[in-house]
């Protein structure tokens, strides 16, 4: 017989798969939750009337007209309670904290970009901005903190998820900037830091599992250089949370002068700030802080090259060819079914191609170049939040009991946006 | 109430773990027994009681001295039946082909090494080479094909575990050879391949499980230059099998030669050509297969430097140079929190350190640089027969079941070692 432990993991697990189940198909009959989701009418029948008893969800009448051989009661339906809770994604990024609010249908309902000083951001002072922009968000937004139930925040840069800070990132002039404790402390909900490219992978994973599955890896090329890496059927972060440093994995010893201040990062070759260095022609120790770059001078160049400009062709031409040595490792290292590039610079990757498989081909052994493919990805800045509201969501269903839900409040709906869109 | 699948699941695991307990802490008590796996009394008698059944377990008297109050019968122990069944561990490398044989108590009682032609050897030959040299040490074992009930192979190079095949590697002139295939249809037993660095990294964990679990890499430089990686509790093979060639991840693009084929490889800084190409100041691009390398000149190497020959130490200070970088990269990209080099090139260690903690300094940000230890393990080749017996155990424990075992046989006994020694 099963033991106690067991019994509650198992009805956990099956309460998290009717909730999602319900986010992502919308209301529904319980016949048809059953049918879906294979589990028993008893099955459903106990875990969505514990569910409707906490105000998780709701019973409604379908408004489908009625087959009309059919008789007796309208169709009832149940679909999630969009206001049980609420979910706080965040994304930090080079001066900008974006934050958008995803009520419990999985619906985001207000998203707001609010500046800040990267140049003067740190342990220090950091920490209060944050939660100010979020208590001034949460107002703007007419929600209640205290439906805050999970935080989720993507930053740029290395992020050490087991402590919650961002070790060191380019959006902030400190180091070791704490996230997680202060929100936490703040708004009396769970908090999980990521990279922000482990952010994609999720989503990637969220929305076709079919195909990101298994053991692969997502290179994001933008502001920065990003990789999540997704091995034997789970997001991987390392032992302390700072694997997949793709950026910071160097590429020539000695070589071009990277933002971390080493030298022959893949990043210096690879970002905004590589790029417009490269195509100007400046030595490639140039300090990054004194190239004026960012995604806008990174549109500026994919233009140029796309008008047949010579420098900005051969910056990408070269790129391109780092990059396959890049992968190449990526490929000797890890072994990935599947390559996800994603990115700002993707719009350049006609530019790059060519010189990528070129440099795949001359590192890596042709054995080791037969077992994967690689998926370009149209960039979308809006993965990064629908992994976080996936993961936040998942989270959220697991631990979420509503024991203490109160009485229904009003949120705004306006221009609701299915997360799974 | 707990499934079918699921109780069969759950006496499965407890009957490898009385079984695994019985071979790492040799003959005891039922008693005894149920303290250490902490399973309860009726448990350990069910199991126990299947086991003597099917001929895995034996009853023996205890030959200590009884306690002066002890009354009534001798304290009556449990053993495994060591003839009950065998596992056969191969370890593949350039002209040799070493076989052991381990008994069901983890006793390894029979061990040769057979040599063949690495120069000649192919898809075509190789398989009924292999297929022969086991056959014949098992006759010279005096041990029955029947009693095989697995058998674990090792392989320098690219291994495809999923395929069960070698890849390349410099122990063979041919590409793809089959290795799995040809010895299931032979001696009727389970087989896997794994790349002979694994088998290092599964001894470690199966030898040291308090500091060798969760997430760490194992680096070995010897002949070839092998990689292990245990990725959040688990050995970690990739999508296809084929992770971890660390040897074939690409340190510098146009740089030395490697056998390969390709430029800058680390093996081609690292490995014991690399080594021997930079003492005798040959050009980087000299071929492999002309230099007169081997774990013997290794050895020569290695004592000229400890003479302070000055070619010698330079060449150590390089190669340590260049595996910082590789290590910076593996922590950049994996975050372990351990990484363990050995091999038979570790006794020149003391040659390379400085310059390896150099080269992880200058390719590495410091915040990377301050969550994993180094661990150097004098080098020992029995950790790859260890690894294999592990393994080969672990899958053995999981599924024979002794149906079909037959009258004991005898099995030569001399010279009895345990796995876990």
């Amino acid at each position: 017989m099963a033991r106690k432990a067991d019994r509650d993991q198992i009805r956990k697990q099956n309460r998290s798969i009717i909730l999602q189940t319900l986010r992502r198909k919308g209301p529904m009959a319980r016949i048809d939750l059953g049918h879906i989701t294979k589990l028993s009418p008893a099955t459903v029948t106990a875990i969505t009337s514990d569910l409707l008893d906490h105000g998780l969800i709701e019973g409604i009448e379908s408004d489908e007209p009625k087959a009309p051989q059919a008789r007796g009661r309208p169709r009832s339906l149940l679909r999630l309670n969009p206001d049980a809770a609420c979910v706080v994604s965040i994304r930090i990024s080079v001066n900008t904290i974006d934050l958008s609010l995803t009520n419990f249908a999985g619906e985001t309902f207000f998203s707001k970009r609010v500046p800040f000083e990267s140049a003067h951001a740190d342990a220090a002072n950091f920490p209060s901005t944050l939660v100010g922009a979020v208590r001034r968000f949460l107002n703007e937004a007419g929600a209640s903190a205290d439906k805050v139930q999970e935080i989720g925040v993507a930053a740029q840069g290395v992020v050490e998820t087991d402590a919650g800070l961002v070790v060191w990132s380019p959006a902030f002039a400190g180091r070791k900037i704490p996230i997680v404790g202060p929100l936490e402390e703040a708004f009396h909900a769970d908090c999980l830091i990521s990279n922000d490219t482990n952010m994609i992978t999720e989503a990637l994973h969220w929305s076709d599992p079919e195909r990101y599955s298994g053991t692969f890896a997502v290179v994001m090329l933008d502001y920065g250089v990003g990789m999540g890496l997704y091995l034997d059927g789970r997001l991987f972060a390392g032992a302390n949370g700072t694997a997949a440093e793709f950026g910071h994995a160097n590429h020539i010893p000695g070589g071009a002068l990277c933002r971390c201040g080493k030298r022959g990062c893949l990043e210096a070759y690879l970002s905004d700030y590589a790029l417009v260095r490269a195509a100007s022609r400046l030595p490639e120790t140039t300090d990054p802080t004194d190239i004026k770059a960012g995604v806008a001078s990174l549109t500026r160049l994919i233009d140029r090259a796309a008008a047949n400009d010579a420098d900005a062709l051969q910056a990408f031409h070269d790129a391109g060819h780092v990059l396959g040595y890049g992968l190449a490792r990526i490929v000797a290292l890890i072994d990935p079914k599947t390559i996800v590039l994603t990115g700002a610079a993707m719009r350049a990757f006609a530019f790059m191609e060519e010189a990528m498989r070129q440099g795949l081909e001359e590192a890596l052994v042709a054995d080791l170049r037969e077992n994967f493919t690689i998926d370009v990805l149209p960039w979308n800045e809006d993965y990064i939040r629908r992994g976080l509201v996936a993961q936040a969501m998942s989270r959220m269903d697991r631990n979420f009991t509503g024991d203490d839900i109160e009485p229904r409040v009003s949120l705004p709906g306006a221009a609701a946006e299915g997360v799974g869109a």
